[in-house]
């Protein structure tokens, strides 16, 4: 398929306006919207087409409750690794959306699919965490697009995550997110806002 | 912003129409398409803002060379490892576009960048290679957008790769990226076409 103009300056503002989203509504995702975020994984790129991606979609309060205590936990542990001016501003940061996000989603990898057969992975296994990342991002971009907001946590210990989700042996956890409607139409990215770290322009090193 | 139905149309067609290209022409990328590609990764999500990719851009033709040898060995391993049957559909399957894609990235991912002080990451390290996996997956849907084929190859041995392009310690190899114009437009994926793997349905679990 030839894409046009229209193609490239839609992606463009969807990649612009994409936010790591922390303040939701508690409006419902509907069904409908669901089935595109799930949809949309399926057409991430995966190394020998492994499709690693496990997915929990956390519906339980109970769970809930226990995935909040969980980051609560971790991050009070990262924030006493900084001095105190660094800690300061790491406690203002609003990291998660536990709270309101009407979706949330438990993300795994497999880490010995039998799907692919072992193909582009012999080299670096860590290919499947990448597939993971793509499709994760292919979810993210689709919410953009459909005017909801992904907020992607990593705050939480893998052990635990797999323990709490007594998720099979061969499952890594990769990350948790949280998914609806963003309180707030965000100009500025929450990290820059609050001054933690601003951006750095990729440079290409040619050789 | 508000997103419409053309930005969630024009989404889907990319995602879709992606494809892992293996055949390139030679014909060259321009200046103004390389400086959207690299522009599109600067819109990457990362932990922290760390923003840990780290690019060089291969243009000497003895250092592609050596990349495309240590493909070569690496690939031979990989066969080896297969029954003889798979052998055989390995060995039909062309995982590399490294003779004629005119642009090729070698990607690194730093594995402990003072940028984004340790936010998210304590927990999980492996989130910096998750960041730069998007980042990727940014050039990859920009170029597609741009009517440009992107191969990601994961079949070189990481210490190899840091060892030939004399990378700073903290660098650790992610993925080499061929790039250009793709020979012809694919409909079926080649790992569907040559029977190697075909597709698996994301399920989603509840709990």
């Amino acid at each position: 398929m030839k894409m046009t103009e229209q193609h490239a300056d839609a992606l463009k503002d969807l990649l612009t306006w994409r936010r790591d989203v922390r303040h939701f509504s508690q409006a419902p995702v509907s069904p409908k919207h669901l089935d595109q975020l799930r949809a949309a994984m399926d057409l991430a790129p995966s190394v020998g087409n492994a499709r690693p991606w496990r997915i929990i979609r956390v519906l339980n309060p109970a769970l809930r409750a226990q995935v909040r205590d969980e980051f609560s936990r971790c991050n009070a542990e990262a924030a006493s690794d900084y001095s105190s001016e660094k800690q300061e501003k790491y406690l203002k940061l609003k990291l998660a959306g536990l709270d309101n996000a009407p979706e949330q989603l438990a993300i795994f990898t497999e880490i010995d699919p039998s799907e692919g057969h072992g193909l582009g992975r012999k080299t670096i296994a860590r290919t499947l965490e990448q597939s993971t990342a793509m499709a994760v991002y292919n979810l993210w971009l689709t919410a953009r697009a459909l005017n909801l907001g992904v907020g992607m946590l990593s705050i939480l210990d893998p052990t635990r995550m797999q323990a709490l989700f007594e998720t099979p042996a061969g499952w890594q956890f990769t990350a948790y997110l949280c998914i609806g409607q963003a309180e707030f139409d965000d100009d500025t990215p929450l990290l820059h806002r609050e001054d933690w770290q601003a951006n750095t322009r990729t440079n290409w090193e040619t050789r």
